[in-house]
């Protein structure tokens, strides 16, 4: 049975029994309510000898006692008692296992032994498991869900995310929808003691609704394999890692949390960089790659315009985008030209082209998005909302003051445009509505300039393994 | 006439005539209805040639025409005809002139000739300007503004900011509030043709309303006497400063944006660092530094404890920490013996304590706080929005979970306390709602790690210079 097959019933499970469920607050009792509202209700199996019912559904003193097939077990029961699940679900014919209950490798030699007992006897079964320590897994496209996640995060979207931690996971689902960010897969690995990175990106590669991949790892599982699969997959998809552990404290401290060491870190950049990997320092800069990567076509080269109507914040990005090996060449004469036509005399015509207060920021998006000497746009479109709400009250949408995005313009083969405003959410909210669909939208100027940077770098890898 | 004197009509004026007031959108059209709302309409005198009523106020040819006194004249006229307004304010008399209109030395040699001439007319008239090419300032004690605000934006706080940039001005006005960050005064000085940073420094200084100074400049007048007087008044209230231009091609745009010269940006630095200035790299962090220095006491030294849900993002802080200069020591044995009263087998109690899932973060908040062998605190609470309503819905306030905050604990001469949380925006609305006042909230871990750095470093230059 190939990967695909054997990973197929974490995905897409016919039914799904919940090994451990029960009623109250506790970890996972909300999942089968929550399961059930995203249409599983008929093949939920519930499983826990102290229970008769929960939610109107008939609950199993153990796995063996459910009637017919089941192909998927969420195990969220304490880690003592584990191994006697898994040995029912052998029985029972299940072949994968989300096993979400904590105290293994994590917590000292003792939990190492007995994940290890577990290893080998689900391996000896035949059985795959996602886990232990994790909150399993997250599909948009059908659905099914694993953890507890609210409704707004389950939008299909293009982003799919590997990560080892289980809060990590429900952070980002809960994060994700007021930050624009929408998710085709999300997957928390935890200590992975059998599906690991390797299997899911190997899996996600091929996934038709994976447009980019999000990796948070504290420590590769297989350097040599992962560096080699990543080359490989990087030709196809862009992967993007968080990946910390960066300070001797920081490596002591990810032993401790998930039980894998973490080698030198100056060497995961240079091998990052040479299978065309991304990585970012920070959370926030990690999703705002990946809007990018999701949405953005890559530029054609280093040459960077920047836009903005405040010059104060043009020159600090102009100075992020050196900084990251980026240039921002003069405009061209055409450009200059048709600026002049509509600029007040005060209106300096440069690079980075900062309007003022004179209303041209819309102008003069539209003259720079044509410019042929610049391959990128940073704009950073500002609006006091007293502007904003003025605008609104005679009926301007304030979106027309940002210039003519077209999907033309902006779509494959097209200039590549970050947009990074600043102001209050308002704004933001009314950008990210109109455009967050092919325009990203970038928490910050500085991030912008690492961004567009991280897209240069990318083009060039796809060109030099071509 | 002191300085102090000398500035207090921009600050405080009795009369304000706007010269150059107009219906309808343009640039500070909407002033007079904003002064007049905020109980300023007695004392407002509109003047342009061309009107004869706005809101109901008569509106005079020329500032000579104005009955009795004026303090104040904030000029929004075009450039070519600002000497001769200012002619007729120096026969109304008038001593403080805030000119808003752009179109000077930013604009290259014809406007700077413009310019001089102004400069030298005012001097010669014994006239303060603030300006131009700026919107003027803010004061939040007496509502007095010579741009449009959002009232939100107008509850006094303790940062005040001097910006060069009048449309960075305008921008954090309208951020400020939605993010935790109230105001003192906003003074924007554009080409500061007269009143500069200096001026506006020692005012700050000796300002009761002031706690922290926020610098916004793209260059300094005149680097000896800055540094000298920063070096003082560091001492007494701790000064922010973002500055830009620090690449070539920055530095250019800088020269174009305002017509002032950045230097060589690692004289800045390390001159900056050593006079006790606050540097940022981005204006996220700046304010992140702001709300840090506003409200919480001085680490006493550099050993920081993080307390996580997510062990993950515990290993980034700790990273963050380590890159920063502060140190991530064992909790003290007092603290691990609390710990183990209250932990499940799988918790590892270190530093970074990860409480994961357990539902510990308040109790270990509260442990970690009067730990002896720490100095300063990074929290990330981290709470999925599922978790947090159903908190909610039982009565539990969601801010019980994060420990006792309490006033004792965080006030003058106590710990050292961050938030950094990470989830959805009602989740950090409530904990800016329950501890803003005393537990500064920071945009995001690895900010914090950057925030507590900068105050062990200021504690430290404190002591240095006693």
């Amino acid at each position: 049975m190939d990967l695909k097959q054997q990973l197929k019933p974490f995905f897409e499970p016919e039914t799904v029994a919940i090994v451990g469920a029960t009623k109250g607050i506790a970890f996972g009792a909300g999942l089968p309510l929550c399961l059930s509202e995203n249409g599983y209700r008929e093949r939920l199996r519930l499983v826990n000898p102290r229970e008769k019912e929960i939610i109107g559904l008939p609950v199993y003193p153990d796995v063996e006692a459910i009637p017919g097939k089941v192909d998927l077990a969420i195990v969220v029961v304490p880690a003592p008692i584990c191994l006697s699940v898994f040995q029912a679900c052998a029985r029972k014919g299940i072949k994968a296992i989300i096993l979400e209950a904590a105290g293994f490798s994590e917590t000292g030699p003792e939990g190492k032994k007995r994940e290890e007992e577990l290893k080998d006897f689900a391996r000896s079964a035949g059985i795959r498991v996602i886990g232990p320590n994790c909150i399993g897994l997250v599909n948009t496209a059908n659905r099914f869900i694993s953890t507890q996640v609210p409704q707004e995060s389950l939008t299909p979207g293009p982003v799919s995310v590997v990560a080892q931690s289980g809060v990590f996971g429900n952070i980002i689902l809960d994060w994700g929808p007021e930050n624009g960010i929408r998710f085709s897969k999300v997957i928390t690995i935890g200590n992975r003691m059998d599906v690991g990175e390797l299997d899911l990106i190997e899996y996600l590669a091929d996934d038709p609704t994976t447009k980019v991949i999000v990796l948070y790892l504290e420590g590769v599982q297989n350097g040599r394999a992962f560096l080699s699969l990543a080359a490989r997959v990087s030709r196809k998809k862009p992967i993007l890692i968080l990946k910390s552990g960066r300070s001797e404290v920081g490596r002591k401290a990810v032993l401790s949390h998930t039980g894998s060491l973490s080698g030198d870190d100056a060497i995961f950049d240079a091998a990052f960089r040479q299978c065309g990997v991304i990585r970012s320092d920070d959370f926030y800069g990690l999703f705002d790659l990946a809007r990018a990567f999701s949405v953005a076509p890559l530029p054609k080269g280093k040459r960077i315009g920047i836009i903005t109507s405040t010059g104060s914040i043009g020159v600090q990005t102009s100075d992020a985008c050196v900084s990251q090996g980026l240039s921002i060449p003069d405009i061209s004469e055409r450009s200059r030209n048709e600026m002049k036509k509509i600029a007040p005399a005060w209106m300096s015509i440069r690079n980075p082209l900062d309007v003022g207060p004179s209303g041209l920021f819309g102008d003069g998006m539209n003259v720079i998005l044509t410019d042929p000497d610049l391959d990128g746009i940073i704009g950073i479109p500002v609006l006091p909302s007293f502007v904003a709400k003025e605008f609104v009250r005679q009926g301007v949408p304030p979106t027309s003051l940002v210039g003519n995005l077209s999907k033309e313009l902006l779509g494959p083969g097209g200039k590549t445009l970050l947009l990074a405003p600043i102001g209050n959410r308002a704004w933001i909210e009314i950008l990210r509505e109109a455009f967050g669909d092919r325009v990203p939208i970038i928490s910050s100027p500085e991030n912008a300039a690492r961004v567009m940077a991280a897209l240069a770098r990318y083009r060039e890898y796809l060109e030099k393994t071509k």
